[in-house]
């Protein structure tokens, strides 16, 4: 047995598969790609990484499992995907994802190919487990998916803590002691036992604030853009393609993007942390529906013509705007009197979590300092958006002040 | 210049008039009134106290007053009233203050009368600062009134946070140090600075969260129930009146107890943690309004029916009534997009938290395990309860199981 | 199976003999009694109690008996031993230790007696439990005798963790994860595993910090030696007898000396932290052997005979003579290059933390601020000392300034 | 003023000078460089960069000079010199260090030139603060020195507690609020005020104990080893250069071992944490004091002498022979009962700790698992080792286990 210090954790007991599957290069390659992408650029601390957040998550799910009273086979598959179920992500973890998506049609958490090649192919097959069951829980498919891949997961348990732990922003302190502790199946869901409707609701509320705080800062928000770009360029000027970059650690794309001239300006400026600034920075009310449903295609439309009226060159717009907020319900169930009832039926928190999300929704324009009135309106013109709604303070007062990092 | 070692805050320094008001007896006093009462039966590790808790609240009034760049006689004010702002408190804190209201008309956040009297009186007029103001600061009234004691205070960031780190319950630990730095007046009225939504919303959060889990544990509950009947049959049965009990500390009113034959039962009950069970824990919609909003004279009559009804004695049955939740609308304000908002008017999350009070409201009906059932559904006929929603789940099924610490 | 929350362990699981133990009063009495006395008067966040304690040396033993493969009747004795270990504590722990031990020949862990008596007795003897084996185990006798009472055992893990938990002071921060692991049994003897002289040095250094700052801090010493003269004056001045003393917890030894005359004046002074102060604080090499060696009757003799010299009253003179320090080897062993070592061969650094004690050493004689110079002369005079290194600075400029938290 | 948000210490404010120099290109490059190099391959969670370090370092600069009322041009200079501390770094902190001084002439805080030019330069100009005095406070020189590079320096206050956060191991511990606090100047010479013996000790206790746990964890150093002799081959088999490589940040040299032939075995080993084991783990009595003595030539040679009767490939030996223990006296100073000490004359510990170096040295031999006997048979004969304390017990038995995280 191998005893891992975590700084979360404490000591993380490692064994059997999961032994094995530690010491393979695929989950190697996840200590060097931030948990966070570019919020480090955010909070200087935020330098964790998929492993050791991988080695958290499979911490709790062995808890979790010890809980449940689940031993075994069963109980080694689901360890297995805990370990396991970030070993597709790209570098930068999140930050890339919808362009790596975009060219090779799958997303980290699709990762049936990954557990069959390789030397995560060969540990599974000495120890006897079929790749395929694997996959699935880390789709959230399955009687335990909910326990790798859901809303009352170990992944959020650990991230949310960590997260914390990292930043300094203490939202993420959730009690995942008792979370794990109080997992229980009922007629085959995942449930919490009786008297947790707190411990719910404090998942759920940890994550509603870390969100637009951490997540979504807004500082974040703009360098993972940028890097974006970068990346985007990086693809379609040099021979890179998109399964190659999903395949590369940080320090790769780094030193690619670096290395490449037409990146090369885009990489400085995130090396030397000169960011754009937020020319436009619209609440949900303020942007046409037709700019919130529009393609990628599209929104790189939308940005030439900005950077045409605005003058400027094309590089110095981004255009960002995220997916407009999802209204699914909530999956989580407690045990509140005697029966299992929906969180969403039981807390009026959850719904109002949801409402919050449309409140922190905002659509970003992003340009160099020295151009950004200029952007922000031609932004406003093209965009057709409210003009005193959607341009930040410093653009409508023609100030062109620094935003530092509590302003969002 | 006194320094403190404090820990949650590390170090605290205390000058001036602070430091001479800490040496007086009424400030001292607080070090043997434990901050959360019986909640140390339901969280062994909570025995912090309202001393401490006091030294906590002005040290986040003067990090406050030097970020708004307030000095001089104000701040010397604030100070005085943050650090004075629980001399009031009776024993065992927040637990006996309805009992001890009813008699003497006072909460204890009305202390003009304590800044006169005594040693607190003579240091206050050494330096040369009128006890009136101060009071009216700690009774959440004038300019900074609501910096003491208002939804933004420093008192809330406090305790929030000292008793997550006393209790071991993660979910007060909200971001003090930047809540304290983003205040700022606006129009002489103080508000949140930019970018602060989820600062504010985490506050109210905190509070929403460790309500439940830690204040109003059902546990707490039933102990600050028998305490308070105990305090009550202590001051009809002895000659000790409610202005000496005010002035008591845990260890006076604790040995009290013992040594008076009326209220040795429960004494021995409390100190052998040997509590009462919930017979009755109803929901808001399966009580009679009558209930909700009879006074004590009424709920103590209630009390002596159930009792006869069920035939025990009537030191067997409490009903603890809580009071019907309150809808006052927040008073937070937070400068969104460079415009003061009401945080409800911003958030979501606050109406919905407002919500959930009523969602966790519960009526208890309290008795010993060998009467649990028959006190129950004698309770039930008495308060015309909902039967089914009353009862507690033990109750129903004929058991009489323990309430564990994690069941609510 | 019972789970309670702890600030120092997080989540702790109690079940069987455990279980039923703690619903005795004696151990619910320890909740009342504070861990470290009158440290709470230099450090006033330290208000946690024997109890909290117990439950975490219960935790840790639970832990290393897994680690140890100790499971069955074995175990449980193990763990009745962990619970009761501080059963046998008086009112403010040790503080009156050595009152009390001279009157009934009994130190706290000498629980022979109270494991027979009582619901503690019950519920071994239901449990099928002998008494004597376990008294045995708590006075550090035994193969298991190590673990709960020894140099590496787990009452130590636990308290230099609490202990720093709620004074603030970060010295006691040691890694009782790794320790609780690596604790292994080599030829019937308790050692740790290779690789841990780090782990075994940290504790040791712990101690040798945490005692000059938080156990044996001046002002702790002071207060806690007019807690002791009250005490003694208590027993010689009403019928309380040492063992009824030894039976109170903290809040009857408070009440018992506000209520009776000749203690009054201690306990007032006690209760407003109206300390006296250090009159001498005189290194071991400036004190003569005979002094260092004296008996409590001559000490009080002593104590007599410096007010007679400075005219005060002879409660205005309190001599306090630590033990001489002890050159006990270190019992420690560890597993060094795969041979048993004892650390004390393996580690200069024990020798020299045993050392320090003599660096650390200090006879103290404390009285009123207003006669601290008189006094301080006449002691000088009367325990012939030398006078320079002796008397304590503002006794020896003729100054008579408070000595904050941070002066010892 | 901008407000960074720190793991560690929660808000750093930073203002003036501070705040231009974290804009250039050389303080935002420490964001790349990890703060314990190859630790993170023994403690996953140790990502922490140069970047937040420096950080904190300036932070805790800011609060001495507070404390001890320097302000001006002055101060600007000590936090200059705090914030550009490491800015000489090369990729992997001290891995390389040895390497690129024998080439360069330069150790990390030998900054003088990196102070003129570049950004820094400039932004040095603008605020008129001359580089010189700048980079002797670096170096440990004026009267400022000691404050930014000495035994009581901040730059140790804050390394050692932020890699007790990362790292997990609580050792680092210390109280730095209260160290920062107690510094005072006497005669020109920075001390510790009375009572601070404890505080001292600590902070070296820490640092001892921190050593062989974290910094010098065998494992740490097999990878630096590894590290140390891929980075000489790329010097020696590319066009790359010292200075070149000195430059560098993390991605940087991971990418440029990658794409060399020379030195993509090393990379891979690296990368996928296959990591050479220890052969010869050989304590101080038992080596030579020509091997200990040996020039970096000599130690070349030795490995080429050991391969070759081994009868491996000569990349399959690494000799790392750390420098022999210093008996450079501590230059702490406290006060003690009035008087200036040196700790070393009041502490016994000091002494203890620097013996305990020797206790730990370690001659170490490492090579590839398959073919550890062969060389450890071959390193004890070259080297003239006595063969029984220094072949690892794996060796010794011809055993050939992996070696985890907590065996030293």
């Amino acid at each position: 047995m191998k005893v891992i210090k975590d700084s979360v954790h404490d000591h993380i007991q490692v064994d059997g598969v999961a032994r094995d599957l530690i010491d393979t290069p695929e989950l190697q390659r996840l200590r060097r790609i931030r948990q966070l992408g570019t919020v480090s650029l955010v909070y200087p601390s935020a330098n964790h990484t998929r492993f050791e957040h991988s080695l958290g998550v499979y911490h709790l799910a062995c808890e979790a499992l010890e809980q449940l009273g689940v031993d075994g086979r069963r109980a080694k598959r689901v360890q297995a995907a805990a370990l396991l179920h970030d070993v597709g992500h790209g570098p930068f973890s999140h930050n890339l994802e919808a362009l790596t998506h975009r060219r090779t049609g799958r997303y980290h958490d699709d990762v049936h190919e990954l557990l069959v090649e390789g030397d995560v192919g060969n540990v599974l097959r000495e120890h006897d487990l079929a790749p395929g069951p694997i996959a699935d829980l880390i789709a959230g498919d399955g009687r335990f998916g909910q326990l790798v891949s859901g809303e009352l997961d170990v992944d959020r348990m650990d991230y949310l803590v960590r997260d914390a732990h990292h930043t300094g922003v203490p939202y993420g302190t959730i009690d995942h002691g008792r979370l794990v502790r109080e997992l229980t199946f009922v007629d085959g869901e995942l449930v919490l036992a009786e008297g947790n409707v707190q411990s719910a609701e404090s998942l759920l509320v940890a994550r509603a604030l870390m969100n637009p705080t951490v997540y979504s800062h807004s500082v974040a928000r703009i360098s993972k853009a940028m890097l974006r770009r970068a990346a985007e360029t990086l693809l379609e000027s040099t021979d890179t393609g998109a399964e190659t970059l999903q395949r590369m650690d940080d320090a790769d794309l780094l030193v690619a993007l670096r290395s490449t001239d037409e990146t090369a300006a885009f990489s400085r400026r995130l090396d030397h942390r000169n960011l754009f600034k937020r020319a436009v920075w619209a609440e949900i009310d303020d942007v046409p529906g037709g700019v919130i449903e529009a393609d990628h295609d599209t929104i790189r439309r939308f940005e030439r013509e900005i950077a045409a009226e605005a003058n400027v060159d094309p590089d110095a717009v981004i255009l960002d705007v995220p997916s407009r907020p999802t209204m699914t319900e909530s999956s989580s169930r407690v045990v509140v009197n005697g029966e299992i009832r929906g969180l969403e039926q039981q807390s009026p928190l959850v719904e109002a979590l949801r409402a919050a999300q449309y409140s922190q929704w905002r659509l970003g324009v992003y340009s160099p300092p020295t151009v950004l009135e200029r952007v922000g309106r031609a932004a406003v013109d093209v965009l057709e958006l409210d003009i005193e709604g959607a341009l930040v303070t410093e653009v409508r007062n023609g100030l062109d002040t620094t935003l530092d990092q509590f302003t969002e």
